[in-house]
């Protein structure tokens, strides 16, 4: 019914309108090249009203990124049901869905610089990252982990964000490649810390017991037998 | 001679004191809570006098920045002689002594946050993991890395990074484990790799062509096919 005609939003429909425009645009250049003229224009109301409802474009961007960072972290839930590996590389697929989407603002996001080094990105970063932590501690079953374990799954999703971002230059590398290659990469990270320590051991035994041999880690198991032979 | 006496110094030299100055207050605390204050005090000068060699406490930190920047990137060299897994080992031991000296600045640093987030400290940064990446392009002995192998240096310096902040935070695992593991890890994360591609499968088998049965890459087969049986 709306269709063509400029209708008059409430303050909170337009300040979810405006932080999705502006998600829009910060997704698709680095945050630096987005001016409120263009958020504006792509918005269709002026530049005056824009800052009515943003003090400026700080805060608007630490809008967009506040719904970005609760989208990702919804990408990370999967229900506890099938082998983890199956599980986890789920998880990669949408990781990497996410990643596509927002290429350029993740990228610009990521290395830092003068637009998103603020004290509050940085929190929301951390809070991604923690609720990864989070998810991955309850497939696993583990309530109280030991501080190896901690190394092993926050060390990893480090590896996935630097995975996702050197992708990002040039993909040079298909993505679903990636997607396989970061399951094995934490299966190879828990394998090197299990070496080493006791209990990483065993909570590596109870983690592979119900692997299907067609599943990513039997898939990599195979794959390491023949590269040994 | 001038044990207990004021001597006046050089421009250059008063800078390079000052830096030097700052540079172990920057790595005790977080730059945010390090006033000029203290470093005017801490050098023997007035703050004013501060102010005649660096603009603000930025310049300061950027300059203090530098000198910790070229001095991790110095403790990468390493010569091209022996078995490469022991090279790596004597890397990780440096480059953990230098975090283990800097600890707090170290971690502000990674972790970004209003005194650290600027271009100029981004770019230092950059400089350091490229200094890693060219060293470990050096030992491999490949002048045009494949990108698969640029992902497995590049995300293995990541993974270092990650290790040393997630140490810092309570030291809760022997440092010289952590060591031996991230050793371990560019192995773990180079088959990986290699289990997916030719290329890079060549690269591992001569990567370990040389390798003793007592190195750490032999440790960690021998550790790998215990934990297996």
């Amino acid at each position: 019914m709306t269709t063509g005609v400029r209708r008059r939003m409430g303050v909170e429909e337009r300040r979810q309108q405006l932080i999705g425009v502006a998600l829009e645009l910060f997704s698709q250049r680095s945050p630096d090249d987005v001016s409120i003229d263009e958020i504006a224009s792509a918005a269709g109301i002026s530049r005056p009203l824009v800052y009515h409802y943003f003090p400026g474009k700080l805060s608007l961007y630490e809008a967009a990124l506040k719904r970005a960072s609760d989208e990702l972290a919804g990408r990370f839930v999967e229900p506890p049901d099938g082998p983890l590996g199956a599980r986890l590389l789920r998880v990669m697929r949408r990781f990497f869905d996410f990643v596509d989407e927002h290429g350029p603002g993740f990228s610009a996001l990521m290395r830092g610089g003068p637009a998103v080094g603020s004290t509050a990105t940085n929190a929301l970063i951390d809070s991604v990252r923690q609720a990864a932590y989070v998810q991955i501690l309850s497939h696993l079953r583990v309530e109280d982990p030991p501080a190896r374990l901690e190394l092993v799954i926050r060390s990893w999703i480090s590896l996935a964000e630097s995975t996702a971002l050197i992708w990002l230059d040039g993909r040079r590398i298909p993505r679903g490649e990636l997607e396989v290659q970061l399951v094995h990469d934490f299966a190879a990270l828990a394998a090197v810390s299990a070496a080493h320590d006791e209990e990483m051991s065993g909570l590596l035994r109870r983690m592979l017991k119900d692997e299907p041999g067609d599943g990513p880690f039997g898939d990599l198991v195979t794959r390491l037998i023949a590269l040994a032979s």
